[in-house]
C-alpha cells in the first residue's frame, strides 16, 4: 500500500490543531513508519473564520461534519468534535454508513453509544478506534487491547481525570479549600465547559467504562459505574487522610467479582507512598492487572494538545499500516453483559461528619453503626465550635451496602448534624 | 480468517511452558480476541524426556529446532531457545527462509544480528516480533513502535535488568556487601547462567539497543552502547548516595544528540524520590519521551514465566489478528546509521576512591582534577584505616570525556591508592 491515507478531520480545537501540526511537521517520518503518506484532505469546525495559528487553506472545508464524513476522498474520519450526541454522533454514524474508518477522542459518545456504534462499524467492515479517549497520551487502550491480550484481566485501577487530580493535589499542597482551588482551576482553563463532567467523576467514569469493556469482554455499561464526585472533599479530609498516611484520589476501579462486574469512580484514600498516592497534578496513571503479567503501571499526561494528538496519531498510523483490531478487543456482537456489582469487594472506610455537641453523642453514633454491623477501628472528635463537633471514624473492613445501611441509621440518633462524607480506603 | 494460527515452539523452559499454558487454558478467550483459534502444532527442546509439569504428548516433537522451523504445518515459529548464535539463530533464519513469521524473546540475538535478520524477514514478507525481549511483560515495544508512532522520540530512560535492580535494592535494604547479595541472588536462581550478562549490564544493554533502533530509526548498534556493570558498587556507595538523597540504579539512557546517538547502560545516581529511585526489586521501568506526548512511564515485572509469556502472546495474537508492523517500526532497509556519541550530555559525577593517608593528599587530587577542567562541588574524607582514607567527591557538571581525562591524571599525583568509582548523577 503506497497510496496515501486520506483524513477528514472534524473539530479544530487544541487536539485537532495538534493533529494537523504533527501530520505536517513529520510527514516524512510518518510515511516511513506507516509505509505510505498520511494526508489531510478536508476539515470541518463550527467556525471557519478563526485564527487557529496555522494556515488551513489547502484543505477542503465543510461546514457540516456529516458532509465531511461522507466525502469520497477521505479514508478515515477523525472525530474531535466532542459531546455524546449531536454532530459528533451524527457524523460518526454517517462516516461508518459510508464505510469509512473512524478515529475518535470522544469518551462520552462511546461510553453512551459505544455498543451500537461498534456494531455498526463491524457490520460495515469499518474500524472504530479511540486511543485518545482514555488517559491522553498514555497508550493504554493499545496496551490493554493488544499488549495484554494473552491475559485474563483481573482488575483495572486508575486516576484518569487530571483536573480532579490537580484540584486534590493542589488542596494538599496549598491548604486551600475546594472552592478556592476549583476557582483557580477554572481560571487556568483546566475545567470542561460543564465542570460537572470533571468534578462529578463523569468524564473519568466514561473512560473507566471503555477500559472495562475491553478488559472483561462486556458491553460498555457506563450506567453501571458507581460515580461520586470530589465536590464534598474538604481540606479537613485532605489533612486527616495525610495524618493517617493517605492521599485522596478520584480513583477508578473495575473488576469482575463473583456477584458481577464492579465499576466505580469515587474519591478514595490511597497510601501516600504508593505510586498512585504520589501522582501529582494533571498526570494520569492506569494500573492493569492480568493473570499472566501481574501488574503493569502506565502513567503520563492525561490531556493537552500534544499528548492527545499523539494518541489520535497512534490510531491513524495503525490504520495506515493496515492494523485493524475490533473496537473493544473482540467482535462487538460477542461482548457479553454482566450483572452490576457495585463495591462488591469490602474495604475499610473513612467517615467524616459533624455531631451535635451533646453528651453521649459519640457513643450513640458508635452504637448505631455497631448495631448495623459496621465496626469501628478508630474514632476521634477533632475540634468543635459552640454547637457542633467534627468527627472522624475509620471503620473495619465492610461492604458498601452494609455501610450505607449503617449510615441510614444515623439520622435516628438525633445527634448527627451533617450528612457523612464516606471514602473508601484502598490499600492497593 | 477463521483457520487456526499454528505455532511451532522451540525452547520449553519457563517461558515456553508459560506460553503453552496460556494457549491451552485460554483457548476460547484467545480465539475471540484473535478472530481465529491459536494452536500449537509442534515443539522442540534440548531434552525430550523431562518432566515439565504438563503433558506435551499431543504436539509433534522435533529434536532439531531447524526442522521445527521448516515444518509445513506451522505459520509462526516461536523462538524461546536463547543465545545470540547457535540453534536460536539457525532456526530463526530457517523459519524466515521458509516464509514463516517469527516471534522471539531473544534480545541477545537481535542486539547482535537484528539488522540482518530483520532484512531477511522483510525480504520474505515474514514478520519478526520481539515484545518479550525487552522488559518482560511491559508492552514497551508496542508502546514505542505503535502507541507513540506519531512522535519524534527524544529520549529513552530505563531500568531493564531486574536482577541488577534486585541486587542494588537488597544492598540498600540489608546493608550487605555486593558479593553477599550476589551470592543470595545466585542461590535464588535470579542470575543468568553466565551472570556477567546481568551484572555487567550486557543483557540490559541488548534491550536498550533494540529500543533505540525503534525510537531513532537507526540500525541496532549494541557495540555503540557504553556498558558499565554494577560489580564495583560498594555498600559505601549505596550509603553515601542515600545520604545525599539518591539511589544507585543500573540505568539505560538513549538519546539523539548533536554529536550522534548516545546509548549507555551504566550505574547512576538518581533522586531517591523519583519513580526510578523508588523502583524496588525485580521490577522494570521504562520512560519514553516524545515531542508530542511528553513523558510516558511504564513499569511492571521484567521477567518470569507469566510476564514474559504474556509478551510472547501479545506478538502471537497480533499475528493471529493480521497485525504486521516492521520489526523496528519502519522497513529495516530504511534504518540509518548514526555516529556513536557516548555520554555526550554533561552531568555531575559521583567519585569514590582511596587516598594514601599523606598530608596534602586531598589537595593534590583537587588540584589535578581542577587543572584537567573538572571542578569540585563537594568533597569529603569519610574515615580511614592506618594507611588509606576513602574519599567522596561530587563534581560540577562535566562531560564524561573531560572526567575520564581528569581521572587519567590522578595516578601521577602519587596519592591515589585505588581506581576511582565514577557514577553519573542523573537528575531525570
Amino acid at each position: 500500500m503506497t497510496h496515501p491515507l486520506r483524513l477528514g478531520i472534524a473539530g479544530l480545537g487544541t487536539v485537532g490543531i495538534g493533529v494537523v501540526k504533527i501530520i505536517r511537521q513529520k510527514a516524512d517520518l510518518l510515511a516511513k513508519r506507516s509505509g505510505r503518506p498520511i494526508e489531510i484532505t478536508a476539515i470541518s469546525a463550527r467556525t471557519r473564520a478563526k485564527d487557529r495559528g496555522i494556515s488551513l487553506s489547502k484543505y477542503a472545508w465543510e461546514d457540516d461534519p456529516v458532509a465531511l464524513a461522507e466525502r469520497d476522498d477521505i479514508d478515515v474520519f477523525v472525530e474531535l468534535i466532542g459531546g455524546s450526541d449531536g454532530p459528533a454522533k451524527e457524523a460518526t454514524e454517517a462516516a461508518i454508513a459510508a464505510g469509512k474508518d473512524v478515529v475518535t477522542a470522544n469518551k462520552a459518545m462511546l461510553a453512551l453509544h459505544g455498543q451500537s456504534i461498534a456494531e455498526a462499524a463491524e457490520d460495515k467492515g469499518a474500524a472504530l478506534r479511540f486511543e485518545a479517549a482514555v488517559a491522553g497520551g498514555i497508550p493504554v487502550v493499545k496496551a490493554l487491547t493488544e499488549g495484554l491480550a494473552g491475559n485474563e484481566i483481573t482488575r483495572i485501577i486508575g486516576v484518569m481525570n487530571g483536573t480532579c487530580n490537580y484540584i486534590l493535589t493542589r488542596m494538599q499542597s496549598s491548604g486551600l479549600a475546594y472552592q478556592e482551588v476549583f476557582a483557580e482551576a477554572n481560571a487556568l482553563g483546566y475545567l470542561e465547559a460543564d465542570p460537572r463532567l470533571d468534578v462529578d467523576g463523569i468524564d473519568a467514569g466514561h473512560k473507566l467504562s471503555l477500559l472495562s469493556a475491553i478488559a472483561f469482554g462486556t458491553q460498555v455499561n457506563f450506567d453501571g459505574v458507581r460515580l461520586e464526585g470530589i465536590g464534598r472533599i474538604s481540606i479537613d479530609d485532605i489533612t486527616q487522610a495525610a495524618d493517617m498516611g493517605y492521599r485522596i484520589k478520584l480513583l477508578g476501579v473495575a473488576q469482575k467479582t463473583p456477584r458481577g462486574l464492579e465499576q466505580r469512580m469515587t474519591p478514595c484514600l490511597v497510601p501516600a507512598i504508593s505510586p498512585l498516592g504520589q501522582l501529582e497534578g494533571g498526570t494520569n496513571m492506569v494500573i492493569l492487572e492480568g493473570d499472566a503479567v501481574g501488574q503493569i503501571v502506565l502513567s503520563g499526561a492525561g490531556a493537552g494538545e500534544g499528548p492527545t494528538a499523539s494518541a489520535v496519531m497512534s490510531d491513524v498510523i495503525d490504520l495506515a499500516r493496515g492494523i485493524r483490531v475490533p473496537t473493544f478487543g473482540m467482535p462487538a456482537t460477542e461482548l457479553t453483559t454482566a450483572p452490576v456489582a457495585q463495591s462488591a469487594v469490602p474495604a475499610p472506610y473513612y467517615l467524616r461528619f459533624t455531631l451535635q455537641d451533646k453528651p453521649g453523642a459519640l457513643a450513640k453514633v458508635a452504637t448505631a453503626l455497631g448495631d448495623a454491623g459496621v465496626s469501628i477501628n478508630r474514632m476521634r472528635q477533632y475540634g468543635h465550635d459552640a454547637q457542633t463537633a467534627p468527627v472522624l471514624i475509620v471503620t473495619h473492613t465492610t461492604t458498601r451496602d452494609a455501610l450505607d445501611h449503617a449510615l441510614a441509621q444515623l439520622p435516628a440518633t438525633g445527634v448527627v448534624a451533617t450528612d457523612p462524607v464516606a471514602l473508601r480506603i484502598e490499600e492497593l
